[in-house]
């Protein structure tokens, strides 16, 4: 813990280490961590570790038992005051005899921002809002993101040599990147609820798009957008025994590949006319089916239809310290020609991580 | 100075210091500091400055006059025995009464190497080697690399967007970085010899490659590969008021275009039949004149030739945090197709700076 925080500030940061440590096994339910603490001591703590299971602030108050009575509930988002599929946890805390509630960010869903802390405040209880909240946001930016809008929360991942190439111009890109940085996405798609590739990619690459990591992990859903139905019946992707698929097309796609594909358990979904895939259908269905957020590993053209129709939240290239070169190579992001360098879409908020010899830039999208 | 080092380390990591603050001014000679300490106290110090001007040993034990009697002098590289522009360091070592010499790096100049030390120790003096030899040796990678091959240390520096774009399909690139990778840029020209640009550069950016550095700096000499003399003859490259420039083409260029540059002042080298010049050419006669070191700020087709044969000493790429896409958008090396990835070019020795929100990749391609 940094010797820069405050006694609030480093309960909290235990309390945000618990939540993230239950990343990729949520949802649609946020990331949420608590620590009981009196006199100094920590008395119980706990995350929240599955849709239709206790609060993190239930696990907690539960390990702390009576000794509760008197404590402070450090809580990294406020508590629920509301009866889904488990009962408020503001009640619990009140009963527990908790004098003081932490709180790290308020929840953005209609149904709970600042009613949870009003109702701890008219019990009695003294409430604290704001603690790390910029991390504590962080932490859901995906969650608030699908609560806020009804779409899923977007990361474009690209993995690309130093001069922006993601394969030769026969499509060849294995690898671009190292172990580790390869070791990272198979976390991402643990952590992430749908992976999402165009058909060039369901083509050409014949990704599984599943978790391989030492420790095991939680295979995403794979969304495959594919105006005319041309993955192949013998593609990965068309082997749901491990992970689920969806293939997106056109009102025009091929009603025998349809029939054909489904048979083998892969959803289709049609969206209307072609000649393409309208995204706003795509990301819209995957939101009302619950995903809160999915990685993208596409190619060139569709991560430019992601990134010009402002679908895309968040964007980590992975850049591989060598030079491919080749004026025919494939490259990240293509499209059509834009008319100037200012036009360049910026990042915010951008961080430089390592992954054994590789780089990995993150960034915001700013808006336009 | 890290608490890390040995004594004898951190003495000599002053006088690389020394030696660092004079890149760009001592070329063709090497960079070189020295400083001298009796009981732990330092008596003296200096950098080579210029070319014809004294050594550092000479500034340091000046410095220190009589006290110089029962020292230890610290030289980051091994001292001369032989009479150039100025006369052997040994001699004046000796006679200044230092005890005890620690050397850094040992000279690749045959006329030099070994025989500096084997003098001191001659008269008497006791000799150690070899402390903080790899940075002293990296200190003068360039300087080494010349008198080793008799080519100049070509270092290829790139700014791309993070999907390895360098400019729109229409050619505009102002700017991809920002003011701090810029201002570094302006860094790297003053350090190095020359700055090197294709045909394309020299026509469609119209650069000036000088040196713009608040507190000033030396411009280095501007080279430009340009087969069939197409610069026009009122670019700025074409003024050599500030800066010289020497231009290479092949036997069928334009000799009215020769003149008219040579009337201009600019220097016109033919290097034999087209339709292309041949870089081995180019960087042959930059060595014979004494150019120790070449940054070429080119674009995707030059840097591609430069790097397929092997001149690449060292690359530099600035990665701005933005997006530009566009399919038909210049990259940063292009050239003829790659078969697979694996046969990408690797860099070692990778080191990540940043500069503003620019990110600097740096690394020593690998000897295929």
């Amino acid at each position: 813990m940094s010797m820069n925080l405050t006694e609030d500030e480093r309960w909290m940061e235990l309390a945000l280490r618990l939540a993230e440590a239950a990343r990729g096994q949520t949802s649609p339910n946020p990331l949420v961590g608590a620590v009981v603490v009196k006199d100094g001591q920590l008395l119980g703590s706990g995350a929240h570790l599955k849709a239709g299971t206790p609060h993190a602030e239930v696990h907690a108050l539960e390990q702390a038992g009576k000794s509760a009575k008197g404590s402070t509930l450090y809580v990294t988002l406020e508590p629920c005051n509301h009866y889904g599929r488990t009962p408020p946890c503001t009640e619990r805390t009140i009963s527990s005899g908790v004098r003081r509630v932490v709180v790290g960010s308020t929840d953005p869903d209609p149904l709970v921002s600042g009613k949870g802390v009003q109702r701890l405040r008219e019990a009695g209880l003294s409430v604290k809002t704001g603690v790390l909240a910029d991390r504590c946001t962080r932490l859901n930016e995906a969650y608030f993101h699908h609560r806020r809008t009804g779409f899923p929360f977007v990361t474009l991942k690209a993995a690309v040599t130093l001069d922006g190439k993601t394969a030769t111009s026969d499509g060849d890109s294995r690898w671009v990147t190292g172990e580790a940085a390869r070791e990272e996405v198979h976390r991402l798609r643990h952590q992430y609820d749908a992976v999402l590739v165009g058909s060039g990619t369901a083509l050409h690459d014949r990704p599984q798009l599943t978790v391989r990591l030492p420790g095991g992990g939680k295979n995403p859903l794979r969304v495959v957008v594919d105006s005319r139905l041309r993955m192949p019946l013998n593609s990965p992707l068309a082997d749901v025994e491990s992970a689920s698929t969806w293939v997106f097309c056109t009102d025009e796609a091929d009603s025998g590949r349809e029939a054909a594909l489904t048979a083998r358990g892969v959803r289709v979904y049609r969206t209307g006319a072609g000649p393409r895939v309208k995204l706003e259908s795509v990301f819209r269905r995957l939101g009302r089916e619950g995903i809160v957020s999915v990685l993208t590993e596409s190619g060139g053209e569709l991560n430019a239809s992601l990134l010009r129709e402002g679908w895309v939240n968040k964007v980590m290239f992975f850049i591989a310290p060598k030079i491919l070169g080749g004026r025919d190579s494939l490259t990240a992001v293509g499209g059509t020609t834009v008319d100037q360098m200012k036009d360049a879409l910026l990042l915010e908020d951008v961080s430089v991580d390592l992954f054994g010899r590789d780089i990995c830039v993150t960034g915001i999208p700013r808006k336009p």
